[in-house]
Protein backbone atom coordinates (compact mmCIF):
# COMPACT_ATOMS: atom_id res chain seq x y z
CA UNK A 1 0.00 0.00 0.00
CA UNK A 2 1.56 3.54 -1.13
CA UNK A 3 0.93 6.16 1.71
CA UNK A 4 -0.41 8.99 0.13
CA UNK A 5 -0.88 12.46 1.56
CA UNK A 6 -3.19 15.27 0.61
CA UNK A 7 -1.10 18.24 1.10
CA UNK A 8 -3.24 21.31 1.75
CA UNK A 9 -2.78 24.31 -1.06
CA UNK A 10 -0.91 27.51 0.75
CA UNK A 11 -2.85 30.57 0.68
CA UNK A 12 -1.02 32.05 -2.46
CA UNK A 13 -1.37 29.17 -4.64
CA UNK A 14 -5.31 29.06 -3.63
CA UNK A 15 -5.82 32.91 -4.49
CA UNK A 16 -4.20 32.12 -7.94
CA UNK A 17 -6.25 28.96 -8.59
CA UNK A 18 -9.64 30.88 -7.88
CA UNK A 19 -8.36 34.16 -9.33
CA UNK A 20 -7.95 32.40 -12.55
CA UNK A 21 -11.12 30.22 -12.11
CA UNK A 22 -13.01 32.92 -11.88
CA UNK A 23 -11.22 35.53 -13.68
CA UNK A 24 -11.12 37.93 -10.48
CA UNK A 25 -9.46 39.49 -8.40
CA UNK A 26 -12.13 41.27 -6.61
CA UNK A 27 -11.75 41.34 -2.54
CA UNK A 28 -15.03 42.39 -0.84
CA UNK A 29 -15.41 44.33 2.54
CA UNK A 30 -17.55 43.26 5.11
CA UNK A 31 -17.84 46.42 6.91
CA UNK A 32 -21.57 46.64 8.46
CA UNK A 33 -22.19 49.58 9.14
CA UNK A 34 -25.46 50.22 11.07
CA UNK A 35 -27.27 53.38 9.98
CA UNK A 36 -25.65 52.43 6.09
CA UNK A 37 -28.15 49.03 6.36
CA UNK A 38 -30.55 49.34 3.97
CA UNK A 39 -34.18 50.46 4.93
CA UNK A 40 -35.78 47.10 4.85
CA UNK A 41 -33.00 45.52 7.02
CA UNK A 42 -33.09 45.99 11.08
CA UNK A 43 -29.96 47.94 12.42
CA UNK A 44 -29.34 44.91 15.07
CA UNK A 45 -26.49 42.44 15.12
CA UNK A 46 -29.19 39.83 13.54
CA UNK A 47 -29.66 42.62 10.56
CA UNK A 48 -25.75 42.53 9.73
CA UNK A 49 -26.03 38.75 9.82
CA UNK A 50 -29.16 38.74 6.85
CA UNK A 51 -27.56 41.72 5.56
CA UNK A 52 -23.96 39.95 4.62
CA UNK A 53 -26.00 36.58 3.88
CA UNK A 54 -27.74 38.62 1.35
CA UNK A 55 -24.24 40.63 -0.03
CA UNK A 56 -22.63 37.08 0.28
CA UNK A 57 -24.94 35.28 -2.11
CA UNK A 58 -25.79 38.00 -4.37
CA UNK A 59 -21.51 38.67 -4.96
CA UNK A 60 -19.20 35.33 -4.12
CA UNK A 61 -19.22 34.30 -7.74
CA UNK A 62 -17.52 37.18 -8.39
CA UNK A 63 -15.25 37.37 -4.88
CA UNK A 64 -12.08 36.37 -5.04
CA UNK A 65 -12.02 36.62 -1.31
CA UNK A 66 -13.84 38.54 1.23
CA UNK A 67 -12.45 40.51 4.60
CA UNK A 68 -14.82 41.71 6.98
CA UNK A 69 -12.88 44.30 9.10
CA UNK A 70 -13.37 43.46 13.28
CA UNK A 71 -14.12 47.24 14.25
CA UNK A 72 -17.48 46.99 12.51
CA UNK A 73 -18.55 44.08 14.30
CA UNK A 74 -17.03 45.12 17.40
CA UNK A 75 -18.90 48.70 17.62
CA UNK A 76 -22.52 46.28 17.76
CA UNK A 77 -21.07 45.94 21.04
CA UNK A 78 -20.56 42.67 22.94
CA UNK A 79 -22.70 40.62 20.27
CA UNK A 80 -20.46 41.77 17.54
CA UNK A 81 -17.86 38.84 17.67
CA UNK A 82 -20.36 35.95 18.07
CA UNK A 83 -21.79 38.21 14.67
CA UNK A 84 -18.76 37.97 12.90
CA UNK A 85 -18.74 34.24 13.51
CA UNK A 86 -22.24 33.83 11.90
CA UNK A 87 -21.51 36.21 9.23
CA UNK A 88 -18.15 33.94 8.13
CA UNK A 89 -19.80 31.13 8.64
CA UNK A 90 -22.39 31.88 5.61
CA UNK A 91 -19.11 32.83 3.41
CA UNK A 92 -18.83 29.37 0.91
CA UNK A 93 -15.86 27.26 1.98
CA UNK A 94 -14.28 27.40 -1.29
CA UNK A 95 -14.18 31.39 -0.86
CA UNK A 96 -10.82 32.41 1.16
CA UNK A 97 -11.68 34.87 4.19
CA UNK A 98 -9.18 37.71 5.03
CA UNK A 99 -10.11 39.30 8.37
CA UNK A 100 -8.89 42.75 8.25
CA UNK A 101 -7.94 42.72 12.47
CA UNK A 102 -4.32 44.58 11.83
CA UNK A 103 -2.89 42.98 14.65
CA UNK A 104 0.10 43.96 16.43
CA UNK A 105 1.69 41.74 19.53
CA UNK A 106 4.08 39.44 20.56
CA UNK A 107 4.89 36.24 22.51
CA UNK A 108 2.27 34.59 24.07
CA UNK A 109 -0.21 37.04 23.06
CA UNK A 110 0.20 36.64 19.18
CA UNK A 111 0.10 33.32 19.37
CA UNK A 112 -3.26 33.50 21.54
CA UNK A 113 -4.05 35.82 18.60
CA UNK A 114 -3.18 33.41 15.82
CA UNK A 115 -5.33 30.48 17.60
CA UNK A 116 -8.48 32.90 17.97
CA UNK A 117 -8.64 33.78 14.14
CA UNK A 118 -6.37 30.92 12.35
CA UNK A 119 -7.83 27.78 14.80
CA UNK A 120 -11.28 29.38 16.48
CA UNK A 121 -12.61 31.53 13.61
CA UNK A 122 -10.88 29.96 11.39
CA UNK A 123 -10.15 32.34 8.62
CA UNK A 124 -7.80 32.03 5.71
CA UNK A 125 -5.64 35.44 6.08
CA UNK A 126 -5.54 37.49 8.50
CA UNK A 127 -3.49 41.78 8.36
CA UNK A 128 -0.99 42.65 10.67
CA UNK A 129 1.03 45.36 11.44
CA UNK A 130 5.08 45.21 11.43
CA UNK A 131 6.16 48.15 13.76
CA UNK A 132 7.13 45.67 16.94
CA UNK A 133 9.34 43.62 14.18
CA UNK A 134 9.90 39.89 13.08
CA UNK A 135 9.60 38.21 16.67
CA UNK A 136 6.93 39.74 17.61
CA UNK A 137 4.87 38.71 14.05
CA UNK A 138 6.82 35.49 13.68
CA UNK A 139 3.76 33.59 15.57
CA UNK A 140 1.50 34.46 12.83
CA UNK A 141 3.34 32.75 10.34
CA UNK A 142 3.74 29.11 11.32
CA UNK A 143 0.67 27.83 9.06
CA UNK A 144 1.31 26.42 5.74
CA UNK A 145 -2.21 27.22 4.62
CA UNK A 146 -2.72 30.71 6.21
CA UNK A 147 -1.79 33.87 4.74
CA UNK A 148 -0.87 37.44 6.67
CA UNK A 149 -0.75 40.70 5.37
CA UNK A 150 1.19 43.17 6.48
CA UNK A 151 0.32 46.80 6.39
CA UNK A 152 3.22 48.33 4.12
CA UNK A 153 1.77 51.29 2.55
CA UNK A 154 -1.42 51.83 4.28
CA UNK A 155 -4.32 54.33 1.87
CA UNK A 156 -4.79 56.97 4.55
CA UNK A 157 -3.80 60.73 3.69
CA UNK A 158 -1.38 61.03 6.22
CA UNK A 159 0.14 57.70 5.85
CA UNK A 160 3.27 58.72 5.15
CA UNK A 161 4.78 60.50 8.30
CA UNK A 162 6.40 57.64 9.25
CA UNK A 163 6.02 54.73 6.50
CA UNK A 164 7.28 57.23 3.96
CA UNK A 165 10.87 58.15 6.53
CA UNK A 166 13.99 57.61 4.31
CA UNK A 167 16.16 55.20 7.23
CA UNK A 168 20.02 55.04 7.20
CA UNK A 169 19.81 51.83 4.35
CA UNK A 170 18.64 54.53 1.74
CA UNK A 171 14.76 52.90 1.39
CA UNK A 172 11.80 54.24 3.07
CA UNK A 173 10.05 52.69 5.61
CA UNK A 174 7.23 51.15 3.75
CA UNK A 175 10.08 49.71 1.23
CA UNK A 176 12.26 48.17 4.14
CA UNK A 177 8.93 46.21 5.17
CA UNK A 178 8.04 45.10 2.10
CA UNK A 179 11.83 43.63 1.52
CA UNK A 180 11.74 42.10 4.73
CA UNK A 181 8.04 40.20 4.29
CA UNK A 182 9.65 39.37 0.76
CA UNK A 183 12.33 37.53 3.03
CA UNK A 184 9.95 36.35 5.66
CA UNK A 185 7.42 34.72 2.90
CA UNK A 186 10.68 33.02 2.13
CA UNK A 187 11.78 31.86 5.63
CA UNK A 188 8.46 30.94 7.08
CA UNK A 189 5.49 28.75 5.96
CA UNK A 190 2.73 30.85 5.70
CA UNK A 191 2.37 33.05 2.62
CA UNK A 192 2.81 36.76 3.51
CA UNK A 193 1.31 39.83 1.40
CA UNK A 194 1.54 43.17 1.68
CA UNK A 195 -1.23 46.01 2.47
CA UNK A 196 -0.72 48.73 -0.41
CA UNK A 197 -3.32 51.12 -0.50
CA UNK A 198 -4.62 52.20 -3.56
CA UNK A 199 -4.39 55.66 -3.62
CA UNK A 200 -0.83 55.53 -3.75
CA UNK A 201 -0.47 53.98 -6.95
CA UNK A 202 2.97 55.74 -7.71
CA UNK A 203 4.30 53.64 -5.02
CA UNK A 204 3.39 50.09 -6.36
CA UNK A 205 6.33 49.98 -8.95
CA UNK A 206 8.64 50.56 -6.34
CA UNK A 207 7.20 47.87 -3.87
CA UNK A 208 7.23 45.42 -6.23
CA UNK A 209 10.79 45.47 -7.05
CA UNK A 210 10.94 44.94 -3.48
CA UNK A 211 8.66 41.87 -3.42
CA UNK A 212 7.94 41.09 -6.78
CA UNK A 213 6.06 37.76 -6.29
CA UNK A 214 3.89 38.55 -3.14
CA UNK A 215 0.33 39.36 -3.05
CA UNK A 216 -1.03 42.84 -2.12
CA UNK A 217 -3.82 43.33 -0.90
CA UNK A 218 -5.03 46.72 -1.94
CA UNK A 219 -7.68 48.93 -0.10
CA UNK A 220 -9.23 51.94 -1.34
CA UNK A 221 -10.96 51.35 -4.19
CA UNK A 222 -14.34 53.07 -4.31
CA UNK A 223 -15.12 55.66 -1.78
CA UNK A 224 -11.89 56.47 -1.02
CA UNK A 225 -10.88 57.31 -4.43
CA UNK A 226 -8.05 55.24 -4.99
CA UNK A 227 -7.85 54.46 -8.56
CA UNK A 228 -8.56 50.45 -9.55
CA UNK A 229 -6.77 50.63 -13.53
CA UNK A 230 -3.52 52.65 -11.56
CA UNK A 231 -3.38 49.86 -9.06
CA UNK A 232 -3.37 47.15 -11.39
CA UNK A 233 -1.42 48.70 -14.05
CA UNK A 234 1.60 49.41 -11.34
CA UNK A 235 0.82 46.21 -9.12
CA UNK A 236 0.28 42.70 -11.09
CA UNK A 237 3.06 40.46 -11.32
CA UNK A 238 4.32 39.09 -14.25
CA UNK A 239 1.65 36.24 -13.87
CA UNK A 240 -1.12 38.55 -14.11
CA UNK A 241 -2.17 38.42 -10.96
CA UNK A 242 -0.50 39.11 -7.14
CA UNK A 243 -3.32 42.18 -6.49
CA UNK A 244 -6.64 41.65 -4.32
CA UNK A 245 -8.20 44.79 -4.92
CA UNK A 246 -10.73 45.60 -2.15
CA UNK A 247 -13.80 47.35 -2.37
CA UNK A 248 -16.31 47.68 0.43
CA UNK A 249 -18.81 50.49 1.05
CA UNK A 250 -19.23 51.25 -2.83
CA UNK A 251 -19.98 47.29 -3.16
CA UNK A 252 -22.41 47.14 -0.18
CA UNK A 253 -24.13 50.17 -0.08
CA UNK A 254 -25.02 50.34 -3.55
CA UNK A 255 -28.46 50.88 -2.87
CA UNK A 256 -31.02 51.52 0.07
CA UNK A 257 -33.75 50.24 -1.06
CA UNK A 258 -35.04 46.67 -1.58
CA UNK A 259 -32.98 45.80 -4.70
CA UNK A 260 -29.64 46.43 -2.64
CA UNK A 261 -28.49 42.85 -3.15
CA UNK A 262 -28.97 42.99 -6.49
CA UNK A 263 -27.71 46.60 -6.57
CA UNK A 264 -24.11 45.63 -4.98
CA UNK A 265 -24.07 42.22 -7.33
CA UNK A 266 -24.35 45.13 -9.66
CA UNK A 267 -21.43 47.21 -8.42
CA UNK A 268 -19.26 44.06 -8.33
CA UNK A 269 -19.90 43.40 -11.62
CA UNK A 270 -18.75 46.72 -13.04
CA UNK A 271 -15.33 46.34 -10.65
CA UNK A 272 -14.85 42.46 -12.37
CA UNK A 273 -15.39 43.93 -15.65
CA UNK A 274 -12.76 46.55 -15.53
CA UNK A 275 -10.43 44.21 -13.85
CA UNK A 276 -11.02 41.93 -16.82
CA UNK A 277 -10.37 44.77 -19.08
CA UNK A 278 -7.35 45.69 -17.95
CA UNK A 279 -5.49 42.01 -17.58
CA UNK A 280 -6.47 41.98 -20.87
CA UNK A 281 -4.96 44.63 -22.13
CA UNK A 282 -1.63 44.16 -20.42
CA UNK A 283 -1.87 40.33 -21.71
CA UNK A 284 -1.58 41.21 -25.44
CA UNK B 1 -29.37 80.25 40.68
CA UNK B 2 -26.10 79.86 39.39
CA UNK B 3 -25.09 77.10 36.90
CA UNK B 4 -22.76 74.48 37.64
CA UNK B 5 -20.84 71.80 35.79
CA UNK B 6 -19.17 68.72 36.87
CA UNK B 7 -15.87 68.59 34.95
CA UNK B 8 -15.23 64.75 34.44
CA UNK B 9 -11.63 64.65 34.80
CA UNK B 10 -9.01 63.63 31.92
CA UNK B 11 -7.44 60.36 32.43
CA UNK B 12 -3.99 61.14 33.17
CA UNK B 13 -5.19 63.55 36.32
CA UNK B 14 -7.45 60.39 37.28
CA UNK B 15 -3.98 58.20 37.10
CA UNK B 16 -2.24 60.52 39.19
CA UNK B 17 -4.81 61.27 41.82
CA UNK B 18 -5.49 57.59 42.29
CA UNK B 19 -1.45 56.94 42.49
CA UNK B 20 -1.23 59.42 45.25
CA UNK B 21 -4.50 57.91 46.99
CA UNK B 22 -3.42 54.20 47.02
CA UNK B 23 0.31 55.09 46.67
CA UNK B 24 0.71 52.68 43.97
CA UNK B 25 2.05 52.70 40.21
CA UNK B 26 0.82 48.96 39.45
CA UNK B 27 -1.28 48.10 36.72
CA UNK B 28 -2.34 44.49 36.68
CA UNK B 29 -2.95 42.90 32.90
CA UNK B 30 -5.87 40.42 33.03
CA UNK B 31 -4.53 38.04 30.37
CA UNK B 32 -6.35 34.73 31.05
CA UNK B 33 -4.94 31.75 30.06
CA UNK B 34 -6.59 28.50 29.84
CA UNK B 35 -4.06 26.04 30.91
CA UNK B 36 -2.98 27.82 33.53
CA UNK B 37 -5.75 28.48 35.86
CA UNK B 38 -5.77 27.33 39.00
CA UNK B 39 -6.87 23.35 39.53
CA UNK B 40 -10.24 24.63 40.72
CA UNK B 41 -11.21 26.83 37.87
CA UNK B 42 -13.06 25.28 34.76
CA UNK B 43 -11.21 25.70 31.61
CA UNK B 44 -14.07 27.78 29.76
CA UNK B 45 -15.31 31.21 29.31
CA UNK B 46 -17.46 31.12 32.58
CA UNK B 47 -14.55 29.70 34.04
CA UNK B 48 -12.41 32.92 33.60
CA UNK B 49 -15.02 35.39 34.42
CA UNK B 50 -14.71 33.81 38.01
CA UNK B 51 -11.54 33.49 38.22
CA UNK B 52 -10.92 37.35 36.84
CA UNK B 53 -13.54 37.77 39.69
CA UNK B 54 -11.22 36.69 42.47
CA UNK B 55 -8.18 38.46 41.19
CA UNK B 56 -9.40 41.85 40.75
CA UNK B 57 -11.44 41.42 44.28
CA UNK B 58 -7.99 40.48 45.65
CA UNK B 59 -6.07 43.36 44.22
CA UNK B 60 -7.97 45.81 43.62
CA UNK B 61 -7.00 48.13 46.62
CA UNK B 62 -3.30 47.63 44.86
CA UNK B 63 -4.42 49.06 41.14
CA UNK B 64 -3.56 51.90 39.64
CA UNK B 65 -5.32 50.07 36.50
CA UNK B 66 -6.58 47.02 35.34
CA UNK B 67 -5.35 46.02 31.71
CA UNK B 68 -7.17 43.33 29.63
CA UNK B 69 -5.69 41.83 27.23
CA UNK B 70 -8.17 41.12 23.80
CA UNK B 71 -6.01 38.26 22.66
CA UNK B 72 -6.76 36.10 25.60
CA UNK B 73 -10.41 36.57 25.52
CA UNK B 74 -10.70 36.19 21.60
CA UNK B 75 -8.68 33.13 21.76
CA UNK B 76 -11.84 31.38 24.33
CA UNK B 77 -13.90 31.56 20.90
CA UNK B 78 -17.12 33.05 19.81
CA UNK B 79 -17.68 33.92 23.70
CA UNK B 80 -14.77 35.90 23.80
CA UNK B 81 -16.29 39.25 23.57
CA UNK B 82 -18.88 38.66 25.95
CA UNK B 83 -16.51 36.87 28.39
CA UNK B 84 -14.65 40.31 28.36
CA UNK B 85 -17.76 42.57 28.52
CA UNK B 86 -18.26 40.62 31.60
CA UNK B 87 -14.83 40.77 33.60
CA UNK B 88 -14.80 44.59 32.85
CA UNK B 89 -17.70 44.72 34.76
CA UNK B 90 -16.52 43.09 37.56
CA UNK B 91 -13.80 46.15 38.23
CA UNK B 92 -14.73 48.67 40.20
CA UNK B 93 -15.54 51.95 38.24
CA UNK B 94 -13.19 53.94 40.56
CA UNK B 95 -9.91 51.71 38.52
CA UNK B 96 -9.53 52.86 35.15
CA UNK B 97 -9.52 50.02 32.36
CA UNK B 98 -6.59 49.87 29.94
CA UNK B 99 -7.96 47.84 26.95
CA UNK B 100 -4.71 46.20 25.60
CA UNK B 101 -5.81 46.43 21.91
CA UNK B 102 -3.20 47.89 20.17
CA UNK B 103 -5.51 49.16 16.97
CA UNK B 104 -4.26 50.35 13.69
CA UNK B 105 -6.73 51.51 11.67
CA UNK B 106 -8.10 54.86 9.78
CA UNK B 107 -11.05 56.87 8.97
CA UNK B 108 -14.66 55.66 9.42
CA UNK B 109 -12.89 51.87 10.84
CA UNK B 110 -10.97 53.95 13.27
CA UNK B 111 -13.99 55.76 14.24
CA UNK B 112 -15.57 52.47 14.82
CA UNK B 113 -12.94 50.78 16.80
CA UNK B 114 -13.20 54.02 18.90
CA UNK B 115 -16.98 53.72 19.46
CA UNK B 116 -16.41 49.79 20.65
CA UNK B 117 -13.98 50.44 23.48
CA UNK B 118 -15.04 53.99 24.53
CA UNK B 119 -18.73 53.53 24.11
CA UNK B 120 -19.88 49.84 23.69
CA UNK B 121 -17.27 48.37 26.09
CA UNK B 122 -17.09 51.68 27.61
CA UNK B 123 -13.30 51.30 28.58
CA UNK B 124 -10.87 54.55 30.33
CA UNK B 125 -8.29 53.84 27.72
CA UNK B 126 -7.13 51.79 24.65
CA UNK B 127 -3.77 50.81 23.29
CA UNK B 128 -2.61 51.90 19.60
CA UNK B 129 -0.14 51.58 17.27
CA UNK B 130 1.50 54.55 15.21
CA UNK B 131 2.29 53.44 12.05
CA UNK B 132 -0.24 54.73 9.95
CA UNK B 133 0.08 58.44 10.91
CA UNK B 134 -1.19 61.35 12.84
CA UNK B 135 -4.78 61.28 10.71
CA UNK B 136 -5.55 57.23 11.28
CA UNK B 137 -4.69 57.78 15.29
CA UNK B 138 -6.84 61.14 15.45
CA UNK B 139 -10.64 59.39 16.10
CA UNK B 140 -9.34 57.66 19.41
CA UNK B 141 -8.33 60.98 20.24
CA UNK B 142 -11.56 63.20 20.58
CA UNK B 143 -12.85 62.18 23.86
CA UNK B 144 -11.26 63.87 26.70
CA UNK B 145 -11.99 61.73 30.01
CA UNK B 146 -10.31 58.90 27.85
CA UNK B 147 -6.47 57.87 27.77
CA UNK B 148 -4.69 56.81 24.43
CA UNK B 149 -1.16 54.77 24.64
CA UNK B 150 0.90 54.23 21.64
CA UNK B 151 3.28 51.73 21.39
CA UNK B 152 6.48 53.42 21.30
CA UNK B 153 9.50 50.79 22.44
CA UNK B 154 7.76 47.54 22.56
CA UNK B 155 9.21 45.12 24.91
CA UNK B 156 10.18 41.91 22.77
CA UNK B 157 13.73 41.47 22.11
CA UNK B 158 13.35 42.30 18.37
CA UNK B 159 11.61 45.74 18.50
CA UNK B 160 14.63 47.60 17.23
CA UNK B 161 14.41 46.13 13.95
CA UNK B 162 12.11 49.05 12.78
CA UNK B 163 11.47 51.01 16.33
CA UNK B 164 15.36 51.72 16.57
CA UNK B 165 15.84 52.61 12.94
CA UNK B 166 17.45 56.26 12.54
CA UNK B 167 15.23 58.47 10.55
CA UNK B 168 16.31 61.77 8.80
CA UNK B 169 15.97 63.92 11.27
CA UNK B 170 18.46 61.71 13.42
CA UNK B 171 16.27 60.69 15.69
CA UNK B 172 15.28 57.31 16.22
CA UNK B 173 11.56 56.13 14.56
CA UNK B 174 10.71 55.39 18.69
CA UNK B 175 11.44 58.86 19.45
CA UNK B 176 9.90 60.24 16.28
CA UNK B 177 6.63 58.10 18.10
CA UNK B 178 7.44 59.91 21.61
CA UNK B 179 7.74 63.27 20.27
CA UNK B 180 4.88 63.33 17.90
CA UNK B 181 3.16 61.90 20.63
CA UNK B 182 3.48 64.67 22.87
CA UNK B 183 2.60 67.31 20.07
CA UNK B 184 -0.49 65.07 19.97
CA UNK B 185 -1.29 65.24 23.59
CA UNK B 186 -1.46 69.03 22.92
CA UNK B 187 -3.69 69.10 20.10
CA UNK B 188 -5.96 66.72 20.71
CA UNK B 189 -8.69 66.71 23.89
CA UNK B 190 -8.11 63.30 24.78
CA UNK B 191 -4.81 62.17 27.81
CA UNK B 192 -1.98 60.51 25.19
CA UNK B 193 0.85 58.31 26.42
CA UNK B 194 3.77 55.90 25.33
CA UNK B 195 3.59 52.22 25.91
CA UNK B 196 7.36 51.55 26.54
CA UNK B 197 8.92 47.90 27.75
CA UNK B 198 10.29 47.67 31.33
CA UNK B 199 13.27 45.36 29.02
CA UNK B 200 14.45 48.73 27.78
CA UNK B 201 15.35 50.92 30.43
CA UNK B 202 18.02 52.77 29.00
CA UNK B 203 15.43 54.17 26.49
CA UNK B 204 13.43 55.45 28.92
CA UNK B 205 15.72 58.53 29.67
CA UNK B 206 15.77 59.38 26.40
CA UNK B 207 12.03 59.25 25.66
CA UNK B 208 11.80 61.54 28.42
CA UNK B 209 13.24 64.16 27.04
CA UNK B 210 10.80 64.34 23.82
CA UNK B 211 7.68 63.61 26.12
CA UNK B 212 8.64 64.91 29.59
CA UNK B 213 4.93 64.63 30.89
CA UNK B 214 3.12 61.90 29.60
CA UNK B 215 2.43 59.05 31.39
CA UNK B 216 4.12 55.61 30.17
CA UNK B 217 2.42 52.02 30.08
CA UNK B 218 5.42 49.80 31.27
CA UNK B 219 4.62 46.43 30.30
CA UNK B 220 7.25 43.41 30.73
CA UNK B 221 7.93 43.47 34.04
CA UNK B 222 7.79 39.44 35.53
CA UNK B 223 8.28 36.82 33.73
CA UNK B 224 9.96 38.72 30.92
CA UNK B 225 11.91 39.45 33.10
CA UNK B 226 12.01 44.11 32.91
CA UNK B 227 13.15 45.38 35.90
CA UNK B 228 10.82 47.27 37.65
CA UNK B 229 13.46 49.53 39.71
CA UNK B 230 15.60 50.35 36.97
CA UNK B 231 12.40 50.89 34.30
CA UNK B 232 11.36 53.57 37.46
CA UNK B 233 14.08 55.18 38.08
CA UNK B 234 14.64 56.19 34.15
CA UNK B 235 11.31 56.98 33.68
CA UNK B 236 9.59 58.23 36.64
CA UNK B 237 8.25 62.21 36.30
CA UNK B 238 9.48 65.25 38.29
CA UNK B 239 6.20 64.53 40.55
CA UNK B 240 7.35 60.50 40.85
CA UNK B 241 4.40 59.13 39.09
CA UNK B 242 3.83 59.01 34.91
CA UNK B 243 4.61 55.13 34.82
CA UNK B 244 1.92 52.60 34.84
CA UNK B 245 4.05 49.32 35.91
CA UNK B 246 2.02 46.56 34.40
CA UNK B 247 2.63 43.08 35.15
CA UNK B 248 0.49 40.28 34.22
CA UNK B 249 1.02 36.30 34.47
CA UNK B 250 3.35 36.55 37.31
CA UNK B 251 0.43 37.98 39.45
CA UNK B 252 -2.40 36.62 37.82
CA UNK B 253 -0.86 32.46 37.97
CA UNK B 254 1.16 33.07 41.69
CA UNK B 255 -0.07 29.87 43.08
CA UNK B 256 -2.19 26.56 41.16
CA UNK B 257 -4.16 25.97 43.98
CA UNK B 258 -6.95 27.03 46.08
CA UNK B 259 -4.64 29.93 47.39
CA UNK B 260 -4.88 31.45 43.76
CA UNK B 261 -6.23 34.50 45.36
CA UNK B 262 -4.26 35.15 48.15
CA UNK B 263 -1.09 34.30 45.94
CA UNK B 264 -1.84 36.70 43.66
CA UNK B 265 -2.54 39.94 46.52
CA UNK B 266 0.64 39.04 47.91
CA UNK B 267 2.63 38.65 44.23
CA UNK B 268 1.04 42.44 43.74
CA UNK B 269 1.90 43.69 47.12
CA UNK B 270 5.56 42.68 46.79
CA UNK B 271 5.69 45.02 43.52
CA UNK B 272 3.69 47.49 45.28
CA UNK B 273 6.17 47.23 48.03
CA UNK B 274 9.07 47.80 45.42
CA UNK B 275 7.26 50.50 43.73
CA UNK B 276 7.07 52.75 47.03
CA UNK B 277 10.76 51.91 47.89
CA UNK B 278 12.08 53.27 44.82
CA UNK B 279 9.66 56.66 45.12
CA UNK B 280 10.77 57.33 48.30
CA UNK B 281 14.48 57.01 47.89
CA UNK B 282 13.88 59.06 44.72
CA UNK B 283 11.80 61.94 46.60
CA UNK B 284 14.59 61.72 49.41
Amino acid sequence: MIATTTATSTFDKRLSNRAREIDSLLCIGLDPILNRLPDAIARTPAGVVEFSREIIAATSSMALAFKPNLAFFFALGREGLDTLYQVCADIPSNIPIVLDCKVNDMGATAEHYARAWFNELDVDAITIAPYMGEDACAPYFTNASKGVFMLTKTSNPGSGQFQDQTLESGHRLFEEVASQSAIWNDRYPASIGLVVGATWPDTFKQIRQHAPELWYLVPGIGEQGGSLKDSLVAGLTSSGDGILASASRSVLYASPGGDFAEASARAAAMLVDQIRSVRRALAT
